[in-house]
């Protein structure tokens, strides 16, 4: 997971035979996007088309349909620039440069600690980025810590805010096998959607693109995804480790299985509900697969053993070094009391900052309050999430015309609130506060029904009106907002001065602590950032056999049920019944990439940078990634280029688009 | 927990002022009872009238219920002996005696492994509670395994078949504070049920029970729990709970969290489902309570540290000991592998073979097919669940007349059927043995709703008819019974001989070194047998502060609010209003005695073999104290004699039960 500046040009020789040019390189940073809903895509046409996954579009599928058109079940297909229809709540970031910043942050921010050295990262990165921003709406910049405060950039984005949906194919194929293959290989999966980019109401111009090759690529071949892994978490130390499987995942692998079985159970009472409940619950349990999958690898003596050697290693580095230890102290230790410190009060900062209640309404209502408060403050002094630099996104997250479902928000609002009163016990004040004598599901029911917050028209005017708005406001979610801010910001403030401020300071003194021992020779942990990782067209071996590296159009037939989710799509059998469809097309394979959530979307390419896949999951063994990478089982999935191909032309009569594809290119 | 056969004397004088007599002994022993459900329970009179918990009869007072009258939400009283009703599916039994068989069984077993020693223990085991039983329909025995194979003995018990309700308080005062206050304290809960074994259609002579005594007991005084905890995993290898840990616990609570938001919806759809769920969703929340407090033990570093301790030194001494280390060998070793043997089998084994996939109606469906086959077989032969000894019990569960609610079925079958194709996979032969080509929902629907096993005289007839009853039944339950039974026997028998038989094996040589190097010193772990265990009344620290022993009236009316499940029932409130209640009556309290899950319903004595409280919970650390007593703050939650008299006299107008409670006896 190389960040595009810092490509490890020996191994990309010597292991994939490669050297890539300072022209590929840019080109691939130019050609790549990162979507507003936590996923990667890569423009695939000089007219701004926009390739990502179906579950990337999920979203946006699921806001533009009605009780009447349920275009996640049914697909979606523009086939002339005019039927292209905007999402509601997407945009998309194109990098288009990175500046190093390191010394300017590190200069700010020398010898301060705990809430003082909080405040002045706050104020630091707010300038810095509403320098780099200077005003133009069209520019996006972010701070970005790599190495856990060993290196500072900014990272420059264009910005595009009007982006529209052009293909979906149905959710069936797009996610054949369901819950049940997820993360799961020999797989089965056209998880494909196309949008395009918008700019001044017309396609934008996008001369740097990925061009498709619809041969895709050959076993043991070399193959690259540039994309924007979410987070990985390979440099926590034992004691991060430890808190991470005793405090953190059991509790999301139980509040997770539980919001399981709501949802699965709110499905049943209509297909209206079915259809509502669906991509939370697609987002549900597919967070489920990633903690358990998480909690084992955590729990796994070996892993633990080598990362405790690991620790060690660094910790007798720093020891045989005077200068040194003098320099870094003993983060580890600084680490464990943070730790400790983080036990006794994440339950309350969870419950009372972290949580929206469950709740989108309770959601906006926060935004809404904080944003009147903060607004009036200088720049440097807000809550990041209200910095300059922030605030285009949040009035589009604010603003958005999405659909309020009440019956969903008074389940999941009852829920969160009965685990609050679960968490913090019927005694707490805060758990007395919001829900005084009332029960969980009486409270949930009268704010939601009450409540104004759905429209979006009075989620402007509110935050028109600023603070006297908020005030006068008779909204029961903005009042419950503004009682329990008072108590949320004092639970944050101390969580940050006693948790997270030690432990990124702390961090950052491990981080030189490695640099002294490896500098840039290894990768930094993955800030959601574009970054290239390498490998090749290969199956692995499981137990005792091994996985072959593509499958086929047939398996997906031959492995068909009469029932969801293993039921294909009606456009499918008439494809293979028409005798169109080339049975023998690979459908989808595994590589050795190493990825990680949010790489979903990314494209696979080639040495010629040239579309020869999607990628869209990785493997079982793809979970423990985030803490560490085993290239013996650790495998990225994605669809081949060739299958997307030949379903647009075979099963979707979809040739324009899949000419816009393939529509001949100079190469980079 | 001491056995009642092995009083610690020495302690007692020493720690509690105590020498109890022969006689108290005895007197104890039969006084005391233990329910069928699952529960402990006591005589409190000559006439057979019982005491347990609520809790213990909730599953009584749900059957009893329908949707016209709800017992377990309105309570239920007979002031009159000819309205006391019978629980469908209730039975007790009484402890008469004690006979050790530990030469016989080590002789019969002596050299045996795998698959050759677990015949010969059903064997054995049918054999000797056979000769026991000599074929009285009153008298139930069975083969206790103290010390894991250390000692064997012979209960034998008076089983009474007739249990009729008495009285039971409404839920919302039973169970004041719902699952948020369960294991918490302090605590006002009135968790009481009354019911009286009968024999011949009259009430039952029990000249030995516990009478009353009203003042209940003081701060300090010693108390002593006389009941059948159900399990205690206090003697388990390392390698036994890194497996607990790492491989059943956190799948326990994924499950059961899961069922929690099911249930939990399924109680939203109308009044009636919620009566339907509710009791499942009581033991759904008070396992997950149970199986999160049971991974924070056992993922705490102290506690394991500890255990690690513990094993050390009996490894040290089995060392040190030439004759002993050769006679035990290293059984840690064989645990050890043992565990990765069911790492491997287990959810094959969880699925095929201990899960009635969720289904009430596939429970007797199972039995159904199993008892056919295993009744042609010799007693030594069979499964042990088909034993002689044990065909009272089951011929009481399959014939019991309570209700199938065909929703609820297919509901939790239908979860547990998704679960059972998540664990093992879509392509698993077992689970496309059992789906075919139909969805989760759509096989449950179908089963449940043309199954006809929800009428007792169906399930009679099944089982007087035998196998060819069974093989000629278009019954779709018993139809997927016999076809899935031959991989369920597989894997049960594979997982028998190469888990179950090879750790028992281990655990007894285990036991050896542990009884050369303590003896009887320390009582064996639970057994879901008759145990005493002393303490005192006292409270705790708690953090920063001191939990005092004692609640009273007036603090369930301050903490009450207007919605479950803080909500009084009316008949309090009345009683309030009314000036009658004694307001400063004691409710609950908290004493040191060691208990755990099977305790529920044991009476609380004084040395007087006096009741002075009713067993109901334990504080939210003692839910480790299956793995380790902390006498620290490891407390038992009771309800006070004072406040069941008090309650029964002036809110529910039984003065007649009180007064019976109150008879006046000779002392013992």
């Amino acid at each position: 997971m190389w960040t595009l500046d810092n490509l490890p040009d020996a191994q990309l020789a010597s292991q994939y035979h490669f050297e890539p040019s300072k022209a590929w390189i840019d080109h691939v940073m130019h050609a790549s996007v990162r979507l507003s809903v936590g996923c990667s895509g890569s423009f695939v046409s000089n007219t701004g088309l926009v390739m990502t996954n179906h579950h990337c579009a999920h979203e946006c599928l699921a806001q533009l349909s009605s009780s009447q058109h349920d275009f996640v079940a049914t697909g979606f297909l523009a086939q002339r620039p005019e039927e292209e229809v905007k999402c509601p709540d997407m945009a998309l970031d194109r990098l288009d440069g990175i500046t190093d910043v390191s010394a300017a942050v590190k200069h700010a921010t020398a010898g301060l600690d705990g809430s003082a050295y909080h405040a002045k990262m706050t104020a630091v990165t707010a300038d810095l980025t509403a320098k780099c921003e200077q005003g133009n709406a069209d520019t996006h910049c972010e701070l970005v810590d790599l190495y856990h405060g060993g290196e500072y950039q900014i990272y420059r984005y264009h910005h595009y805010s009007d982006v529209r949906l052009v293909f979906a194919p149905e959710l069936a194929i797009a996610s054949f096998g369901g819950d049940p293959d997820n993360f799961n290989y020999p797989r089965y999966d056209l998880d494909l959607s196309l949008m395009r980019a918008y700019e001044n109401g017309k396609p934008a111009a996008t001369p740097e693109f990925f061009p498709f090759n619809v041969q895709g690529a050959q076993a043991g071949e070399a193959v690259f995804v540039a994309g924007n892994p979410y987070s990985t978490q390979r440099e926590l130390t034992m004691a991060q480790l430890d808190f991470q499987r005793r405090f953190v995942l059991v509790d999301a692998i139980a509040r997770m299985s539980e919001m399981e079985g709501v949802m699965e159970q709110f499905s049943k009472i209509s297909p209206e509900d079915a259809r509502i409940a669906e991509s939370h619950l697609f987002y549900i349990q597919n967070s489920l697969k990633v903690y358990k999958g998480w909690f084992e690898t955590l729990d796994k003596p070996s892993v633990m053993a080598a990362k405790q050697a690991d620790e060690t290693r660094l910790r007798a580095y720093v020891a045989s070094h005077p200068a040194l230890a003098a320099q870094v102290g003993n983060p580890w230790a600084d680490i464990e009391h943070a730790e400790d410190l983080n036990a006794a009060l994440m339950p309350a900062y969870d419950a009372e900052e972290r949580s929206t209640l469950g709740s989108e309404l309770f959601g906006y209502a926060r935004d809404l309050v904080r944003a009147a408060a903060e607004r009036t403050k200088p720049n440097g002094e807000r809550l990041p999430r209200y910095s300059d630099s922030r605030l285009t996104g949040l009035q589009e997250e604010l603003f958005a015309k999405q659909p309020i479902y009440p019956q969903y928000e008074v389940t999941a609002m009852t829920v969160a609130l009965t685990d609050l009163r679960a968490k913090l016990g019927p005694d707490n004040s805060y758990v007395q506060l919001v829900l005084g004598k009332e029960s969980p599901e009486e409270l949930a029911n009268r704010l939601v029904t009450q409540s104004t917050l759905g429209d979006p028209a009075v989620r402007r005017q509110l935050w028109d009106g600023g603070m006297a708005a908020i005030q006068a406001s008779q909204d029961p979610m903005i009042k419950l907002a503004l009682a329990v801010d008072p108590a949320a910001r004092a639970i944050r403030k101390r969580y940050e001065d006693e948790v997270t401020a030690p432990i990124q300071k702390a961090t950052e003194k491990i981080a030189v602590a490695r640099f002294a021992m490896s500098g840039t020779s290894v990768y930094p942990d993955a800030t959601f950032t574009l970054r290239l990782s390498p490998g090749i067209i290969d199956g692995w071996r499981e137990g005792d056999h091994q996985v072959a590296p593509y499958t086929d159009f047939a398996g997906v037939f031959a492995r068909s049920t009469d029932a969801d989710p293993f039921k294909l799509p009606a456009s499918w059998e008439a494809a293979k019944a028409s005798g169109r469809l080339n049975l023998n097309q690979r459908f989808d394979q595994v590589s050795t990439n190493d990825i990680i959530g949010g790489n979903s979307g990314s494209p696979l390419i080639n040495r010629q940078a040239q579309v020869v896949g999607l990628v869209f999951d990785g493997n079982i063994h793809s979970i423990g990634g985030d803490f560490a990478y085993d290239p013996n089982d650790n495998r990225t999935v994605s669809v081949t280029s060739g299958a997307i191909i030949e379903a647009l032309r075979h099963v979707y009569g979809a040739d324009s688009i899949a000419d816009e594809l393939l529509r001949p290119v100079a190469q980079p």
